[in-house]
């Protein structure tokens, strides 16, 4: 058998590896949401729709070249290798402006398409930031399979899906407090709490019940870290923060602050808010109108006050645990830090 | 001490670990090319230029939560995590088109004043180009700490560092056969060939001096390889490709066949090669024009000579070792291949 033939035959070994994975990662992001499951239905087409295999074939025969034996991590090894190739295809394609690849449409070109005909956005850009957090993903997907610490992968695998969920709000016109408690979970606190805090206990050996624990205290304190960052993107000193007021607006994201105002402020206020979002032309007073709203509809207290809330609860699920002190001291102090914050 | 207070102190902690793991890299990068180093250089500033480290903390007490000793893997762990987190900031900036980061410019905006005064391109879309490879080399580092076959990650950096030139190769009109050399090893060689082989070695157990024998036989193999790629997208067929053809002259790439053909050519036939770099409005004719070029100044053929060499240099390499025979039969037939492929 030639070389060429042991390669074909080599593809058809991974293809269907390669399929299977991606299946199974698409039913597990359809738990998050529509958005993440279609991102990896998109990735799994671009992946299978061609290739030759290459890197996965050299991989195994460089083993076969030492060992005449199979061996399991051969084939994970050439799965992470084979996910690692189209997320540098994927970013690649971006900076070569290419329209094409494989005989189809680049993902920043699919993604293009698919926002095609949303008059409030460039479709070129929403095009290229999937496309750049798509590639990511896969990326994300490679490392799972070849990282010790797994459970940091599983925490970039949220932030990303995260982050289309946030991409996504700007132009869902029914993006709702389910969407965005999402968001923030994804977003946030499983990537900024939950995943550090258990990094740490899982090399200091604890039990899956302690890592649920640190759970229930990450999931409420991250919600209310991001409320804090919500707060602070429209009602924070500039100089502090180190980047413009009133982003979120231009990006048109649908915060809790927004969402709440848009619930009871009247008429003519609530057109006025919508007609800031994805506004890259609002002034200063237009944000200052905005913000007079967020609070004389009390929908800057009631982001106060859930986030406080959450605190609370955070806290709870730890205070009567049975944690080191040092460790317990920092959790409980840094989770009124949250709200104290300035930056 | 309260928790704020430790927050800081972890920041004074980690941030010299952070510090110096950049220098480290910047050392390493210069190795490779200024492209490189100034990269690393951008990114260590980004990422020490603010920053709460409120992960790293995170999981410093989640550890400290279970276990009173000090571990080395809690640094190791920590600082993969802060490098993560940039990554993400990098890619999210250029999504938001935030220009500020921190009180300062973000990495999309960095490289856009940098290539602000070269009319030949677009500073923003090479600013961004550069944000997206920069943001996933931090991601590939983060993973190097994290990960147990590290030959991959190397590569990894290699093909970003790698990309980085190629993308440069389109401005630097200085380009030469040095810097082409160096952009196949990075891109090509040590990604496509080397790095899957040795990581199927080390699996199976190989020795230093074998997976340095590999190297010999990945190296020359992985740029005629290139060659032959570069050769495609001139001289393929649009449908076995997949794409169109002459998207290297659109890109500016300076090729080996460009290259040599500008060494050679006609004053005239020179300047019209040159026109068709970077030149979104090329016609067939005009690619059809530069091909003719090609064959007539023996472009063509120093290249097709040159990957031939090349591949019995690679296959030289082996030929004599002592390798389990189906793992030599594939790496001496698949080097062949490499020059008869057509896609």
């Amino acid at each position: 058998m030639n070389a060429t033939t042991k390669l074909k035959q080599y593809k058809d070994n991974i293809e269907p590896i390669l399929d299977s994975f991606f299946n199974d990662k698409i039913a597990k992001a359809k738990d998050i949401d529509l958005s993440s499951s279609e991102m990896i239905e998109l990735l799994k087409e671009f992946t299978l729709r061609g290739g030759k295999r290459i890197r996965a074939a050299y991989l195994y025969y460089g083993y076969k070249c030492f060992k005449n034996n199979k061996e399991k991590e051969i084939m994970k090894a050439s799965l992470a290798v084979e996910l690692i190739h189209p997320f540098l295809l994927i970013h690649d394609d971006i900076i070569d402006q290419d329209d094409k690849r494989r005989k189809g449409p680049t993902i920043h070109k699919a993604y293009e398409q698919i926002f095609q005909n949303n008059k409030d956005i460039d479709p070129e850009h929403y095009g290229k930031s999937f496309a750049i957090i798509a590639g990511d993903i896969l990326y994300a997907f490679a490392n799972e399979i070849l990282t010790k610490i797994n459970i940091n992968n599983h925490a970039v695998h949220n932030v990303i899906y995260g982050e289309a969920l946030d991409i996504l709000s700007a132009i869902k016109t029914n993006f709702n407090k389910q969407d965005l408690e999402k968001t923030h979970y994804l977003k946030t606190a499983s990537y900024t709490i939950e995943a550090p805090l258990q990094i740490g206990a899982i090399l200091a050996g604890a039990s899956e019940q302690q890592l649920s624990m640190l759970s229930k205290y990450s999931i409420p304190l991250g919600k209310a870290f991001q409320l804090q960052d919500d707060i602070l993107g429209l009602f924070g000193k500039e100089e502090e923060l180190g980047k413009p007021i009133g982003s979120d607006l231009k990006q048109g994201k649908r915060t809790l602050l927004i969402l709440k105002a848009l619930e009871t402020a009247e008429e003519d206020d609530k057109a006025f808010i919508l007609s800031t979002l994805n506004n890259q032309l609002i002034t200063k007073e237009d944000i200052n109108r905005v913000k007079n709203i967020v609070i004389k509809t009390n929908s800057l207290k009631y982001s106060q006050d859930t986030a406080k809330k959450l605190i609370q609860q955070a806290k709870a699920a730890i205070t009567k645990q049975n944690l080191k002190p040092e460790g317990k001291e920092f959790l409980l102090g840094i989770a009124d830090y949250m709200l104290e914050r300035n930056l």
